[in-house]
């Protein structure tokens, strides 16, 4: 996952402050480092870390960045022990002078294009995606930088958004599936772009479009440049930024997620009836889709876990382990609320289903009669390979099991989820528009090329492949 | 505030990892610093730090605090420079043996007891309370511990829960007239006691009773003995626990804190009644009171101003300044929620009024017509001398102002407080039996001594007195 | 050990500053801890920590340090695991106002002195013996803090020195003995203390004169007030400062540490002659002994040991392990100066014998034909009860071992200690002056009391059991 | 400066232990980083970081650092604000497979080879001259990496020693001049190659040989490989290793540094005569050459100044302005030793001349009659580009100054410098053998290039613009 951010404006503006304050507003994207780099005067500073943002940053380092144009990044949670000299924004001098890009989601052919590139004296000193991109427009033929970066692009395959800074130029892409989002705001005259309007909203900067899949965004102080590099006949948005990963508050094209959410949770209720007496949401992601489930259904809602916000998010944890430990201390079932219901859980998804399992424990422990689940995805079936840091085939609870057995499994009474064809019509968006991988198994952008690691040196990347890419 | 645990086991247990769980389940009552001290085997160890629990322990010290009795704190914020000495446990020897002792609240005679002590030689080396307290203990007359503290009590002007370690036993007593919160619960044969339900239940310990007022717990392996030291005419339990301070998923007495929440903004839903499309919480701790008021309003109910759930809570930073600029990280509003609507904020309190005012301005950015505040508390005009860190009168919003004018200044179109009597209502119980001061200005419990800060040093102490004490 | 330092200014002064330069100056005394206060205008600010004066100390804790009278403290490397509630100096209010006290050596009474204080009614919060101290002065019945310090000397059985600051005034006292050194200087009209006179050079402060055994010094703006607290038929000055522990650059009484080393080494050529070719000092305590020793013999001095000189002290670092760990890391024999040569080695003296046996060893690798130990001290046969660190009597290598023993345990062909008489003689003092039971086992101010630890806490106080006291 | 090591065990051995105690013996030649890299069953794992080899390295670290072939690296201290990427080793994957290097000493000509490198598509992430190599090494059209080295060594032209990790072999190699010291040693079966052969000496391994100028050694389990890949009419080794950098206990080409040291000052005292009363060292860096002077003169050799251990080596500390705050808090100067006396102040060499002028004063201070001062090496005129970090020309006391000029700004009787010729004599060199650059203003290996520095980012690089290159 991970969260991007630029800014470029043609009037004296510090950059590095908006930059911080939208960085913060996709801290839920990425926790495990976080940095930025700013351009003044022919000059390209840097600064960041491992760690969330307001442990990266604090004001003297905000003070030492000055300069208009800015872009930003934080990096999703893969393994603690990954090495510092990969953290974005990645810097380096090619033959286009200076630059420095930070880049999310993943690249699918990374090692046939670093074989390709070692084999014309390219060296890596990273794992990450962001240097094969460098050394790839570093050995561009082209007269300038947003001529090798527009002739970079099309040889990415994979789900990537990427912003891309020079001593004058702020340019930004977006893969040609458009798996990954990004989004184009205005902030007076300054162009800002960002994984998602909350970033935009977190610093006053009006929304204006959605970056185009396969368009290189290019602004200088001349405006806004845009090119269509790569037009292919359908893209393929990411559909769980639906489901789960994007802030309520953000926006996807035009829409509310959180009432896009309320609406999952209708459909859910409209597809899968049960007779319960309250309906009460996995603290505290499934909120919006409990809400929309309770309305649909008629049945109370209200809060029957609760949880200790002093504990970060689940998900976005590295371990296994920690996972098991971090959820006894994060939920609390009220007896009061719960005590002789029938109770239906809404979840927004469901992944290895530990979480999941507990908090029924959980909500039968305080006295629940009946416990039916409701998750407001399709079974999650299959490995994302374009991005979302989630386990192998095998881990995936509803891999190879019916609903009931995941139910039995869990320790619900029962489970449902919604149907592919609701959740498509929940988010108002065809089906072919979107990518449903991880629920279908259809790689809308391929599957990662296999065979060929070698390319990756064994030491620093072997966490990788751990990781099942 | 803060928060206090205490555990005593007569079987072999892991004390240390189970008070750890338990400061998590406290954290909201104080993250300045975090504590514990455990007995084993006629060793009292210490471990403490400033910071969260999570920043203060590790597995190492986990596994160096070996034992079956321990006690715990969490300090509330207060300010950054507080001198580490200072941080709870506080161990001590004394003509007892070895004890260590938390303590939360305040006492309204501290400088009075410590010029006495002075003369009879005792010495100083912290600000604390509970170093008073240790030196009033250690001048004791009596044979024995028990029989010294239980002398103590009665000296202790204030409104405060104590817990206190020694070889062999666990100590824990409350005010005479209860103000602050203080439960009773059994995990096994162990004993638990703890500032609310909610610790008890990250542990798996069971609720038995609270604490009473004036009430000494003595727990050792022959089990549990109570002295009932002071007996009062009239408990004055902080309704501002009911209000604020309590975790939604603790119990007060019995009854669930999340709908006794719920049944405030009912109440106060048929107190002020006002025309609307939409209610809203203020994020995110008036949630319960919103949902009461939509539920008795008809008024549908939704999440309009969004959190980033990566800032912490406002009103536990220490400076003005911060919480200023922290506003603007932690919220943002939706505007396809909001717009165009007559909106109804509900909020739980409203102390200095910064926040509020910020939220209103970003729901009318949002597209609100119109904005209604409903306050869940009556205005809050007094300083709490009995451990809530609020600010002096002046800085009051409420103080000195009719509800028209506060509105006029945090932007609202109309402003609506909860009746005490209303609020009493709701909470269950007759106003004699609760402590109003910060909404009435009659503190049960009396006004701190004045005049004989002298006995305080200088240095150490002036933290206190800016503070207003 | 241990180093302190007190500063008394009439007119402003930037004490801390000088405090700082002067802890550096007597960092060899110890480097485990550091601290200092200062007192200003009615509030005395402290500030400490673990570690050596460069990391405990910046910039920043200097500037919140005003005040012209100021007092310091450097802990001796003991453990570890000590608790840093017991870092120098202790500050607590007492009946006679605020006061600071920073104290080096070691109470022989401390156990009786807290059980008749506990009985009283004092609490302990640490191990350290300035608690002691300050609870003794607080109980006192004297008219103010000068009495009351003059009460409480005669009542410390012991080897000390101590600075203690109230508001207004500077009091320095040394045990009546005079085990542990005391000097006192200006600097322009303030008055100084430290333990050694190269601390009044690092300020630039002039020596004045000793302060004598048992001697009280109370400096205020009034100036230098001087009281024979308690006389003495008979000093002890510690012989191993001359030895050991003491800076070359110091004086003591007047006469040049090196020097008297220098003078030590002479006497002892003197009195252990040998045939040798080369005369080389263990590096590098035993430059100015071995450097005597060439001169008075005749034979050739150079350095045949090198030393890294990126690593501590060796008698300084706290465990056996590390010691042993450290040696290799620390000397580089030189084969170019030792090949083929009848070598001398002059070591300072010899307690466990470790490192002077791996630099004999690293001696005859080098090349050596024989290898002659020259030790400039008596053997070393008893434990120190008087501050200094050193190991149980069985660890003592020459304890109940002839020098022939010795020697061949070390691998040294021959082994020779200077007699006490020539010792004696070499500093310049009759022997009933010093202080010489580590070599005699006769202790001038007694043992330390037994049988009473009872008094002292297990927990935090078990450290210091274990190290033998 | 800087210091480098590489081991390679055709048997089993923890390499990373052996480069951790060889670093530590390099420490004196930098202090700001420290890092290793260690091979490893087709791993190669690196662990480093800003600070001394004590603070980069724990038992942890080396523990998880397995392997039989390694190198490490410490960093001189150049400027506090250095970046951490360029911390050495760096390790690359290039079309050989992963390599990681760590190189000492200065490229004359980075900027051109940068500028061709980029025009062929490289990209550069830091500033160091390894960066440069390892694009060179990957550009090679050779079929292995052994051919790609010798291939790219002639293009390098500077005063450089380096060393450099794949998964089975260890390469070094040193400039066609040998400027930069390196060294071949053996342990067991194990081959070593150090900087100075104190390293070798650390970890009990037996010196072999120097490694020649131009020369590329290569190890691998079939044994040790010498290619002479340039051969130079005119070796150019660095006097000023013998005069100041490398360690007393090192060898130069069989020789003892620190009897070169004596010997120098022998010579000195042969061309300088002066009546005295006494040669004292300046701590602690001339102890050697001031024994040589005082052996060969005849006067009377003493300490007078001491040194304060506690504080680091003046010369390798970054700032002016530290360097003059840190030389008062490190000698002080002995009165009883000094006072009426006539003195010889022997010292290495003078470049900016504010520690020898703090020197001379402290010497007056201490009661000195008169202070000649004899330098133990010729007037330092010329800036060294061949990797000691010196101040620029205009900084240099000895440029455009004659001695007595010098003299009266240092406040000394009279200054006179070991001559040229004088100089190589001692070390038993004829001039043409080695580097006097910094004296004679003649650079052997040539001038760095100027004018192309716009090859190089002005972010990251204006730090080395700014120390003058």
């Amino acid at each position: 996952m991970g969260g991007i951010l630029g800014i470029h404006s043609p009037q004296p503006i510090a950059a590095a402050g908006l930059v911080y304050l939208g960085l913060y507003a996709l801290q839920h994207r990425g926790q495990e480092s976080a940095g930025m780099a700013v351009a003044d005067n022919g000059t390209i500073r840097i600064h960041k870390g491992m760690g969330m943002v307001a442990n990266v940053f604090d004001d003297r380092h905000l003070a030492g960045l000055p300069g208009r144009i800015a872009i930003g990044h934080t990096r999703y949670g893969k393994s603690e022990a990954t090495y510092p000299i990969g953290i974005h924004p990645l810097s380096a001098i090619t033959k286009y002078g200076q630059i420095a890009i930070a880049c999310n989601g993943n690249l699918l052919n990374p090692a046939s294009l670093r074989r390709r590139l070692l084999q014309k004296g390219s060296v890596f000193q990273t794992a990450t995606d962001s240097e094969v991109i460098l050394n790839l427009i570093a050995k561009g033929e082209e007269a300038n930088l947003e001529d090798a970066v527009a002739g970079v692009i099309p040889q990415l395959r994979g789900a990537y958004a990427a912003v891309l800074l020079s001593h004058g130029k702020l340019l930004a892409f977006r893969d040609p599936y458009g798996v990954r989002p990004l989004v184009l705001g205005k902030l007076g005259e300054a162009y800002v772009v960002a994984s998602e309007t909350a970033a935009l909203d977190s610093i006053g900067a009006v929304y204006e479009r959605e970056c185009r899949p396969g368009e290189l965004v290019i602004i200088s102080d001349k405006g806004l440049e845009s090119r269509q590099v790569v037009t292919l006949d359908r893209p393929a948005f990411c559909v769980f930024e639906y489901v789960y990963l994007a802030r309520p508050d953000s926006n996807i094209g035009q829409q509310n997620v959180h009432l896009i959410r309320k609406e999952i949770g209708r459909v859910l209720a409209r597809e899968a009836k049960v007779e319960a007496d309250l309906v009460i949401p996995a603290p505290e992601s499934a909120n919006s889709a409990a809400m929309g489930y309770a309305e649909e259904s008629g049945i109370p809602f209200d809060f029957g876990l609760m949880k200790n916000r002093y504990v970060g998010r689940t998900f976005i944890q590295p371990t296994q382990d920690l996972r098991r430990q971090g959820v006894s201390m994060k939920f609390n079932a009220v007896r009061a609320i719960l005590s002789g219901k029938r109770v239906v859980l809404v979840e927004d998804s469901i992944v290895r289903g530990t979480t999941t399992s507990q908090a029924v424990q959980m909500i039968r422990n305080g006295g629940a009669k009946e416990v039916h689940l409701m998750i407001a995805a399709p079974p999650f079936t299959h490995p994302c390979h374009y991005g979302i840091d989630v386990p192998r085939e095998g881990e995936l609870i509803a891999s190879g099991r019916t609903s009931d057995e995941v139910a039995a499994l869990i320790g619900a009474d029962t489970l449902h989820y919604i149907s592919p064809a609701g959740l498509c019509r929940a988010v108002g968006r065809v089906m072919k528009e979107l990518c449903l991988a991880c629920f279908s198994g259809e790689y809308p952008a391929g599957l990662p090329e296999s065979g060929d690691q070698a390319a990756m040196p064994p030491g620093e990347f072997e966490k990788e492949k751990e990781r099942g890419r």
